[in-house]
């Protein structure tokens, strides 16, 4: 696994996560106001949009723009990021301004959804450094703690860490799970493929997705703690 | 709870399922032809759609029609439910044709997606039924299991079934969780809302849904004994 | 026929009309402010939307949400409720407040558009007897009279009142007629379906809509003259 | 009121039709093939369009194609049209080809839709000319009779025929009647307008109706009789 | 080449212009307000839309606003009269009003942008009289300029202006030239259709195109000079 | 300028392009079939799709895919390219499969669309010795030449070659030109930004150009000269 940090040079945070052969593209835009439910509450937000390139996949898919709409798959990981990175971020220090999330996945190879948030992780973190430089928060310290997702399946039988497209596509059960660094679960996602799945099954895959977020989350402190790279956006 | 069958004259099953104050109508429609990516495959594909009247909640919703777009919600649930009775249903049987779900909810007051699971599994059962009866089955038995869901939810610190929707929209723990009647897992998916959860807790919530899916299971097969109300459709 | 008023415990009225086999719920949902166009007049608004669930047909239906666009037929009889409620009330009563009027059919059987437009007026009559308790009334009588309305057709020659789908299919001439309880016209719409019709056939048929219509109002009087079942909306 | 013939020079029909400062351009085009639920039935098939250009109105209105939908009052109309022309002419002699009206009104000041059928019938007549010339009808005379439409409104308590843009907006009632050369009627459609009418209101405004339907059929008539303007397309 | 003014009654300025076959219908319309994003500027704006008639062509084409997108083709033509009338006119004349230009084509015959371009000038030229006559301009002279516009195409190896379509279709190199009466440039668009093109053949369109600009520079002026047709619009 | 290839595993040719601060990634895939138009002719096609992250400029700009449709730059830019490509291949050579070219601007910096056709070219080469080495080609050379493109703008009354966002957005004149190693023209678009420009003017902007390209099709050639990065897609 790689984080490139400062990857663009627009948004305020950038980064290019690879795993494997899945190299996915996390930005974290500021801009102002608040969508409309939420004016007037004295609060931030944060939103999170996912996409994939039509040259990222094994098969050329689809432009969704062309297409004209958003599938369910995108819209259920776009809500996912959102919902993982909320979890960490007291949106108080923001003010009434939005932290927008980019996850746009350059090259697929199964685990795109955990890859864009541990990745989208430390761009949010880039990102709330540089309005601490601005003098924007409201509180110094508005995350809680780190983020970090992985994916575990059962494949031939046996409980698998991070599976590529190949063996994802054929996993008897997937599951998706977000933590943090104190070990506390955000979010778990499991789901039989065709095939239903026993609690102790379950647990397996739970132990060995939370050893797994470990390793994330270390190396996000290890990437979080260089320099940044190149100038701050302005 | 109560399951009513036959609400409906025209789809081969025609649910309706009362919970608390919530009221799902579940139909199975069989329709011939299967997806395009599936034809040609000799096998059949199950469907589902939900969808929520603009009058069933509190505050009366914008219709999703005149909107012109579905959204990432009503995307989600769809495909949770579709996922859920594929499970337990060997798609073979049917040939190349489709059995369409539609779960709309009359009247909402919390875990609507999960009584729709419930409900539909009845509709799902009587569709079955009536296809065998057509002579429209190439295996007389099609169906591996029942599949019931509830969610659970943390309220103040407190693990509880079923919430209603007060109680439901300040949870700080959200999980809906789909099983078998063989007690085996489909879908388990565990949410922290602005707040994260341990093991220890995701261990108790599980418990109690297992719990609380026997007892549906229970009323399933009670209400499944009794004979078709009404005709038969056509 | 029959008229079930509190079937919903959201709206402010909610009737489920029951023609035959033709099941419609019709909700009137009282919601702040009016559209952008009537801003600042002071007057209230009353619009309405017509749907059909896909499993409500003969056939599956398509639902129009997840096609993305409406159908001519549902914005036609969406605007012809809409317009035949209007003519009952006085929208000054409101003032700037929206009444809001959906229109859904759980079962078609043939006469879905008037059945809607009876039932319609019931839960219209209830919610504003709600508004009028809740002190919300500029005007306490704002309805003028009574609305109802009838199908008619000519099948094999034959001028037939409220025709089931079958013979409806089958019509030669085909009318809906809206009116009021005074007996007096707010819509006529009389089409020949691949045939034209004399002014003769016509009057017959409007001579039969209109003694339709007055059995329909007994009908709404005698179901609003009892007390409303269930607890009042809050 | 004036009508002239081959005003366009690609469709088979093109019929620019005045009625006071009201613009319309009606045009017949004959395609190969019918919709996909007619297909392989032999069957023709007459579909219409309508539409208004955006410089069309007293105040510019915006364009249906830029919105990215047609509004309900454009799909009624265009099926209105479709109807009204359907009645008169017998769709097996077309085989499987259809015909395809398009009514645009580069001005309007009341009755467009009265006069888009109007002058629409004058542009289908024409495309039988040219495709009986083309030797591609299998009954030499499908039509059976004329078709022509009026407006009839209630103004100040008074009946009056085809009211302008500015008397029509304050109309008390307002009806739509589409009847043939032989007398019969088509379509009917009477409305008030935030008021209700009479059977003795209707009976004198289907009188006027149909005494000036009798007028545009003459008319017709003549516009027909003459030698088609400019040569034929090809 | 011929140009109608005054064609429509209501919009400020309107032009028909014809050139051979081909028919366009320019409309300059005064709309109070700017965009969104040059409120507060207290400039004006101009901004233009260019549609086809689906009855305007050889083969009929399909309608954008069923379809419920505008093509590339709509869109890239509409930015392309937009621009160039820009190019002629000082906003800040209009203060914060917009005058939208409409050009639809009611009959294709080749060259349907150049022509909408050089009709759409005069329409302006009209609708700023008219808000000159209005006491609405802030600089009695906000038009810098005449705007005219050309296609040049090569055929079988030689440059011809103006091609109609049967030509214009086997183009090998097409160019749309927009310049002022003054002679100088506002766009050049060339492109090679399946070809490559030399400097110098570039230079011999160019010069065909100036003459030709410069002759409907001419027209433009002499159609001008003739006092408004009818009596302006209110 | 720097152009990496090979950039991603899945597509028969990927190409990163940069371009001072510009950094486009185009990736050309081959998929079966052609359009429907063009089906059963036996020629192949090329089409482009052109699209911006929404983190890939100055300000976040929204994501197409979320707003439901394509702006009318990104349709024009896609048609510029497709255009551009088609010029140097023989489609014939293809069969009847498509090159589905897609260029996505990772960041922008000014001259996207000119970096887009000069690295698609690139793309496109490696794509077609991929189809060669897969025996895929009937026409074993199918790229008559290299295309590039350059953007030229004038700045402050100086003519400048590919100027950078800030200065772009000031240009009183800019054009783009494509043209191919023979310098031969495909394309040339030059526009006045509110501005106008005389022939002297376009003729010392083209000189630039072509002596801009001349140095592309160096780095292009020298690009090609290299072996594969990588291994080829299976």
């Amino acid at each position: 696994m790689r984080i490139t940090r400062g990857f663009q040079k627009h948004p305020a945070g950038s980064v290019l996560i690879e795993f494997g052969d899945t190299k996915v593209l996390c930005a974290a835009s500021v801009t102002e106001g608040v969508p409309r439910w939420r004016k007037g509450s004295g609060l931030g937000w944060l939103t999170a949009e996912y996409a994939m390139l039509p040259s990222a996949t094994n098969t050329r898919s689809d432009r969704e723009s062309v297409k004209g709409r958003i599938s369910g798959r995108t819209h259920e990981i776009s809500r996912l990021i959102g919902r993982s990175l909320r979890a960490c971020i007291d949106l108080r220090a923001l003010g009434e301004n939005t932290i927008a999330i980019d996850c746009d996945v350059l090259q697929a190879d199964g685990g795109t959804r955990t890859a864009a948030i541990t990745g989208a992780y430390v761009a949010l973190a880039d990102a709330v450094t540089w309005l601490g430089a601005q003098g924007k928060l409201l509180d110094p310290k508005p995350l809680s703690g780190k983020v970090a997702a992985v994916s575990v399946g059962v494949v031939d039988g046996r409980v698998r860490l991070d599976l590529p497209y190949e063996e994802d596509s054929r996993a008897e059960v997937d599951a998706n799970v977000v933590a943090t660094d104190a070990g506390t679960l955000i979010e778990v996602q499991g789901t039989g493929e065709g095939a239903t799945f026993s609690r102790a099954t379950l647990d397996v895959m739970l132990d060995m997705a939370m050893a797994g977020i470990a390793q994330l989350v270390a190396l996000q402190t290890e990437a979080l703690a260089a320099p940044y790279p190149g100038e701050l956006p302005g």
